[in-house]
C-alpha cells in the first residue's frame, strides 16, 4: 500500500465559489479568530457544502511543527531548527462512523505489547491539532461524540481515559459540521456550542446556476488550469486574512460600551439561553472589522455577523411563523438602527 | 476448493433483452460516460434487473493491469510489458449482508502476525476498481454502507481508517442498484447521489411476454448456442461503445449556450435542491449524442435522456398526483419545445 | 460419540400418505424437473407436511460420488471408477436456529492454523448438494437466510465471502419449504422465489381420518412390516419417476404456440410481476406430462398444475373476497376452456 | 466442592397428594405410555406443581445402564454385567435461564485442546435420555428451546450441529412443563405438541386446605417419618404401573372400530387441527384401561382422558364465552353417550 | 489493598429504631423462624429500610464454621476443636447490578489453568449461607435473578450448572429484600414467595420526626456512644430471640384445630392461590407466641402477623378502592373475632 | 506521551463569579460541611455551572497524604514526615461517557499477569478521595452509575466486587452534579440523596450581562492579569471557609428545640418523604451559621438554605401551578415567621 499516491490535491479554488456567500464569510471569520468557536452550516443536498470547506485549504499558511510529531506541536522556543519543518494547517475529515477510537486516539498495542509501557496511538484529534476538523454530516453522529470534539475544540485539550491510564495531548482546531436540515437538527444542547450557524439554499437563477455548472465541469476535465485562473484572487484573499490576524494582535480591535451594551440587549430580548452569544458576537464583529482592514468595530460590522452568530441561539417555538433569521434581524433593526417595525 | 472449477460464465446477450429499454440506455451512457454517476434501478420482482447488469458485462473491454495487482491499478507508462496482463473488465457483485470489511477491505491479519507490519487485506471496493459494483436490494443495505459506496464511487478513492491505522486505494466505478420499490425507496439523500434512476415494469403484451419466455428457456437449456446467435449484434455494440467513448475525448461534444440555460431553467422550475441535476443531465445528453455519432448536443439527445437524470431528484409532494416522471416531461415540454399544457 | 448407531432410517412410505394429494404432486413434480424451483408448503400444524417431505427420500435414485467428496460433486468423465462411490440421493433437514456459517459453511479453523492455509469447513449447502434441502417453518428463517438458501438453489453454486477470502463451490438442490399459515407468510418477495406453493389443510371426514390414525400407529408399533406391505408401489413410482426424466431429456416435451400464448395471457390478466410464473407453469406441465408418459403438453396438464405454479404470486388484494387458487382456476377456465362465469 | 453431600432425596409422597387428581393422572399415563408425548401443566402459584411432579421420581424403576455412560444408554444384549449398573429412573430439572449450550451439550474444549479430537460434552438432554426432563415456567423458555425439547422427545435423538461438527446421541424422554396462566400460554404450535395439558386449580375447601397444610407441615419436620407413613400405597402404585405397563405389551390393548371412528368424529367436530389429537385419545385410552387392568377400552375410559388430551388443541375463539374442557365433554356426551344438549 | 482497613462496624441500634414497628416484627420473627421465608419491605425513599436491615446484624448469634470454609458450613460432629472458629452470622448486602456470577459463583479461573481441575468461585450465595442476604431495590432486580435467589432461600440448596459443570453447594439463609413503590412492584409470581411483606410510611409527626432526627446525628456524630447507651436494650432482645428460637424447638407451639380451620377459611375467602398463606401465617403465629414467651398460639398472635404474611398474596383488583390490608383485617374480625362490618 | 505539560492550571476566580448567587453558596455551604451531600445544580445551556465548580477548585487547602498513594488517604499518626506529601484538594471531573471500570477502578491485568495477584487498578472514585468529584449533564447518566456514585460519596468506601475478587477502598467526596432542566431531571429516588439543589437562570439586565462578558474575554485573553486582581477576594473566602470549618467542630453550632420543631413540621407539611429533607436543613443551617461567624442557628440562616435543601425532595404535582421553591418559601414563612398568606 505504502507507494500508492496520494488523490492530487488540486482543490475547486475558494474564491470562485459563488452562492454561497453566507457560509464562505462564516469559514473566514473561524480563520482569522479562531475563538469564535466553529461553524454548523445546513443546507440542502448537492449544495456543495463540502466543497466550500475543503477549498479553504489551500487559503491556510504553512505552520512550524517538529519532525515526525504525530500531535502537530508548535516548536517550544529555542528548538534547533533542524528539527523544524512546515507543514499546511493540517485539514481533517472525520469519516461517518469513525469510531470514539478512532477521533481520540487509543492504546497503543504493539508499543504495550513489545515494551511493555502504555502509549496512546493518536486519532483524529491529534492530527487536527492546529487546523480544522471537518464533519459531513454532523447531524448523524452520535451525541456523545459531537460532545467530545466540542469539548475539546473548547478546551484545546483531548483526555484519553482507559484501562487506567489518563493521557492528555493538545488538540485546539476549528471544528466545522455541515448537515442537511430534513434529516433533523443537532440537540439544542449541541447547536449552542458551535460558534456560527450558516444556511446554504439552492441557487435559482439559471443564469448563475449555468455559471457554477461550467465552473464545475471545467474545473472536472481540466482542474490545473482551472485553479490558475484563481491564482491571484486566492492570494489576495491570504494577503487579507495574514493582515486580519495581525491587526487582530496588535493593536487589537475596541469596541464601544454602548455598542456592547446593545449587544447584550439583543440578546437578552431574543430570550437567549447564557452568555455565549454575547461573547461571540463580539468576537466575530472585532474579526469582520479587522478583515475590513479597520480598528474599531462598526454597527454595519455587527450587522454582517449578527445572524451567524445569534440565528442558531433561538428557542423553537412552534407556533411562531417568522424564521429565527428575521427574528434576529428585526430585533438588530430597532435596537441597533433605531427601526421601528 | 483450489480445483473447484467456476461457473461458466456464458452470460444472457445484452442485445437480446427486450422490454427493459430505459434500463439498457442507463447501463450503456454510464459504461459510455461513467462520470454520469451511476444508475439506480427500481422494479416489480422478476423483471430481470439482475441479468440485464450481469449481461453487461459481455460488452466492456478488456483493461490493462499489473500481473496480481489486487487494486487493478492501470500500469504507469514504462512499465516493463512483461508485468502487464489484460483482463476483462472487473462486474462485483456485492452480496446482501456484506460487511464493512468484506466491502472496503480489513487488516491483514496474517501478514500483520508474521511480519509485524500493518498491511490492507483488500476488499470488494479494490476489485471493483476500474470496472462495476453492482448491489441488489441496495434498498435493504444499511445506509452507512451505502454511503460509503456513493463516497468511493464519487472520488474514486477508498479510504480505510481502523486500529490507528489510515490506508487509501483507488476504487474508481460505476455504482449501479437496484430494488423493488415495494420494500421502500432509499432515503433522498442517497437517491440523489445516484446519477441517474431507471424505471422497469413487467411487460403485459402476451406476445412479448411469450418472446422473453422462450428466450429465456432457450437460454436455460443450451446457453452456447444462444449466445452465438447474438454475437453479431454484440460485436455492434462493443464498437459503437467504444467509438463514442473516443467522441467524448477527443473531439468532445458541444452544446449550445441556448441548451445549457434552458436545462438550468427546468431544473430550477423542479425545485431541484443543488446542481447536481444540471451537471448529469448536461453529460448523459453529451454521451447520448456520441452514442449517436454526433459531436453537438440536440434537444433530441436531452429528451431521451432526461428522465433518467432527473426523475429522482424532485421532492415527493404527497398531495401531488402526477408521478414525477410526467412532471419532468411536462415541463420539458414547456421550455424545450415551447408546448403549452 | 462415534459409535452411536444412527436413528433407524425406515421412513413412513411415500405411496401410503393420503389427504395430501397436492403437496405430493408438487414434490414429484420437482424431483423429476429440479427447474421448477422448489416448494413452499403451507398447511396447518400435524398435517404432516414434514413426514411427507422426508418419505420422498426412499424414491430418490443413489447417484454416484468421489469417494470422501464433501460437495457430493459428479465425479468427471474417466474418473478411476474406484474412487466412485453411490450414495443415496442426499436430504438435508435445515435445523430451527441454524447459523449462516453452519448453512453455507465457514473457515476450517483446525487447518488453518495447523497448515496456515485457508479452507473451507463445507456446510449444509454443500452436504445438500446435488439433493434436496427442507426447511421446516421456513417463514420463521431471518429473511437474510431465506435469501441465501433462494440464491444458492437458483444459482447452483455457494459462495462464501469472508476474512478476505472468497471461496465457491457447487450447491445445486431442490429447496423444499413448509410453515403454519398462523405464524404469517414470507415477504412476497421471497415467496415468489418458490417454483410451486402447496396448501394442505386437515382431513375432516372420520373414516379417512381413522385410516390414517391407523396407518400412522401401525408404522409406529411395526414400521418394517409396514414399510414392506407399500414396498411394491414405492417401486413402482420409482420406475415411473425415472422414466418421467428420461423423456423430458430424450424426446423432450412439446407445448403449442396457442397454449403457450394463453400461458402469458393468463399470467398478464392476473398480474403477476415478471414472468417468473410463465416460466415455471410451462416447466411443470411439461413435467406433468412426461409422468403421465406424453411428449405433449395437454390443457390437462396445465390444468393439474396452474394452481401449484401460480397461486403465491398473485398481488394480495384485502379486499378481494375470493382466495387466490379460485382466482386462478376461474380465469384458466376462461382462457383454456373458453368457460364464462 | 467434591465432598459437599447432595441434598436429602427424600421426596414427598406421591400418594399423599391431595386435590391435584387431574394432573396425578396425566403423570401416571405418561410414565405408562411415554408414546402419549408429555404433559403441560398450568395451574396458579402456590399449587404444587412442582412437588408433584418431584414426587413422581419415588415411583419410577431402577434401570440398566452402562458403567459411566453419560448417555444412560440401555445396554445391548450379551454385554458384560460387570459393566452394567442400575440407577434411578432419571428426572432432570431444567433450570430457568439454562442456554441451549447446557441443555443440548457442546463442544468438549478440555478434549478438543488436549487430543485435538472434536467431543460432545453432553447436556441435560443426555442426562434425561430415558427418563423425566422436566421444565418449570415453561412459557417463559425461549420458543426457540421449547422447539428443540420437543423435537427430542419426539424424535428420541438431540442432534448437536456447531463449528462444523455434527454429533447426535439418543434423548427419548417423558416432557414435563408446567406454567402459571397469568404470565402466558406457549403459542399454540408448541401448546399442540404436548401430548396431554393439565390444569391444577387451588383447593378452596378449608378442611381440605388445613389437611394439606398440615401434611406439608408434618413432612417438612420430620420428612422420613412421613414417607415411612406413605410407603405402603407408594409400592402398591408401583407394581400397578408395572402391571399396566407389561398389559400394554403382551396382550397388548384394542380398541373396537365403533369407538375409533367416535374419536375421529369428535375430533373432526371440535376442529382440531391434525391428527395428534386422534392418535393420543387413543393411546390415553389404552393405557388408562391398563391401569385398571382391563385389556379393552370402554368409553368410560376414553372419558377420563378425553379433557386431558384434547383440551389444548382446540382453537381459541375470543367470542366463545365456555370454556376449551366443557366444549370437549359435552360434544364427548353427544357423540359417546348419546346424550343430547 | 490489603492493608486497607474496613470501615468501622458500629452500626445503628435495632432497638433505638422508631417509627418502623412493622417491619422490625417482620425481622425478628424471621430470625426466629427462617422457614416463614424472608421480608420483602416496601416503603418510600428516605424511610430507614436499610438502616433497619443492617441494625438487625448486632442481634445475631455467632456461629461456628469450619476454619476457612467459604461456605460457613456447620462443622459436624466430632470435628476437631482446633479446626472451628466462631463467626458472627454472616449478612451480605446484594449490590444493584451484581451480576449472576458474582451471586450464584462462577469457574475459578486460576484453579482451573493450574491445576486442571474445574473448582467453584464461591458467590455471595456461598457467603450468605446461615445468614442474611439483604437486596435493596430488589424491584429493579432482573426478574431471572430474583428467582435465583427465592430458590436458593426456599431449597436451601445454590446449584451452578456451567460449561458441562454442575455444581451444588449449601445456601440457606434469610432473603430480605426492600424496594420504592414509586419504581413498581415485583410481579406477583415473585412476591408470592417472601414469607412476609412489611409496609413502612414517612412519620409525620414533628416530635417523632425530630427524635428520630435528633438520634440520627448523635449517632453520625458519636457511633460509639450512642450505642452504648442502647446496649442494655440490644442484649435484652437477643437472649428473647434465643428464648424463642428454644420453645419453638422443645417443646414446640401447639394450635387449636379450631384456629386452623379459621387460618385456611381465611385465606380461602381472601381467594389466595396456593397454600404459601396458610403454611406461613401459621409458622408465624408460632414463631410470635414464642417470642412472647408462650407455647400456643392465641389469637392475638394471629392478629398481630396476619397482615405481614397475607396483604401480598391478595390479587390486585383495580376497581377494589380498599386497600389489601384493610381487606386482611376486616375479614379476620369477622372470621375469628366474630365481628360483623 | 509523559512530557506533554498539563493545560495551564489558572481557573475563572470563584471571587469574580456574579449572577449564581445560589450555586455559590451551595458549593461554599459542602465545603465547609460535606456530610450535607453534594449539590445537584440545574440551568440553562452557558449559565456556566462548569465553570463554578472548576473555579472551587483555588479556595481548597491542600492535605497531606501519604506519597504516591493512589488513594490520598490521610497518613496515619506517627508516619516519618518524609512519606509526606501535600498536594491541593483533588477535584475530579467525571467525563461522560465514563465507564463503571473507569469509575469504580478495575482488576489491575499487567500486575495479575506479572505477578499472578490480584490488584485494583484505581479508578477515578479512589482519584475522588478527600476531594470533590464533578459530574457535568448528570442526568445524561446511567441511573446505575449515579447510584454507584451516591452510595459511594454517602458511606465514603468504594467496593469492588469482580471476577469472584471483592475489594474495598477509601472514597469520601462532595458529589457535585449539574444538569440542563430540559433535558430531564434525575428519577426522584436519585434527586433525593442529593444534599442540595441549586437553579440557576440566565441573567437578563443588559448591564450585567456586559460585565461578565468582559469579565470573561478579559480572562480569556490574559487569565493571570485577571486572577491576580481576585486574589485578595480569594485569600479572605478561604479564610473565612476555614474559619467556618473550626467553629462547627470546636465549639460547634447549636440549635434551639423550638426551631428543630419547626423544621421538622416544614418538612411534615411539605409531605417530604424520608427524614432526609430535616437531617439535611439542620446541618445546612449550621455551615451557614458557622460562614457568619455565629455559633447559634438563627431563622434568618435557614431562611437562606431552606430552598437549596428542600426545594428538590417536594413530590411533583402536575395539577399545581405554583414552582417548588415558592411553596417551600410560603410555608416557611408561616411556620417560622407567622406570616399568613
Amino acid at each position: 500500500m505504502e507507494n500508492l499516491k496520494s488523490p492530487m490535491s488540486c482543490n475547486f479554488p475558494f474564491t470562485s465559489i459563488v452562492g454561497q456567500e453566507e457560509m464562505k464569510l462564516a469559514l473566514l471569520l473561524n480563520v482569522i479568530e479562531p475563538s469564535i468557536g466553529g461553524v454548523m452550516a445546513m443546507g440542502d443536498r448537492g449544495t456543495g457544502k463540502s466543497t466550500s470547506v475543503r477549498s479553504l485549504t489551500d487559503l491556510l499558511p504553512y505552520i512550524d511543527v517538529l519532525k515526525d510529531d504525530p500531535f502537530n506541536k508548535q516548536p517550544e522556543d529555542g528548538t534547533d531548527s533542524n528539527d523544524i519543518v512546515q507543514i499546511p494547517t493540517p485539514m481533517v475529515d472525520l469519516p461517518l462512523g469513525a469510531t470514539e477510537d478512532r477521533v481520540c486516539g487509543t492504546i497503543d498495542l504493539e508499543k504495550a505489547l513489545s515494551s511493555g509501557k502504555k502509549g496512546l496511538e493518536p486519532g483524529l484529534l491529534a492530527k487536527a491539532n492546529r487546523g480544522i476538523l471537518y464533519v459531513d454530516e454532523v447531524n448523524l453522529l452520535d451525541d456523545h461524540l459531537v460532545d467530545v470534539l466540542l469539548d475539546s475544540a473548547a478546551s484545546g485539550w483531548n483526555t484519553v481515559e482507559r484501562e487506567g491510564v489518563s493521557l492528555k495531548h493538545p488538540a485546539r482546531f476549528i471544528l466545522i459540521g455541515s448537515g442537511n436540515p430534513e434529516e433533523g437538527e443537532l440537540r439544542p444542547q449541541l447547536l449552542d456550542r458551535f460558534g456560527m450557524h450558516a444556511q446554504i439554499g439552492t441557487v435559482t437563477d439559471p443564469k448563475l446556476r449555468l455559471d457554477i455548472v461550467r465552473q464545475r465541469i471545467e474545473f472536472d476535465e481540466k482542474p490545473q488550469q482551472f485553479c490558475e485562473k484563481y491564482s491571484d484572487q486566492q492570494n489576495k484573499l491570504k494577503s487579507k486574512i495574514t493582515q486580519a490576524q495581525a491587526l487582530l494582535q496588535n493593536p487589537g480591535i475596541s469596541i464601544s460600551e454602548d455598542l456592547q451594551i446593545k449587544i447584550s440587549t439583543l440578546c437578552s430580548q431574543l430570550e437567549i439561553d447564557g452568555l455565549r452569544g454575547d461573547i461571540v458576537l463580539t468576537r466575530a464583529a472585532k474579526a469582520y472589522a479587522a478583515y475590513n482592514q479597520e480598528t474599531t468595530v462598526q454597527v454595519e460590522h455587527l450587522q454582517a455577523v449578527v445572524c451567524l452568530c445569534l440565528r442558531h441561539r433561538l428557542r423553537k417555538d412552534p407556533l411562531q411563523p417568522i424564521d429565527s433569521g428575521s427574528r434576529v434581524m428585526t430585533l438588530f433593526g430597532e435596537i441597533f438602527l433605531e427601526m421601528v417595525d
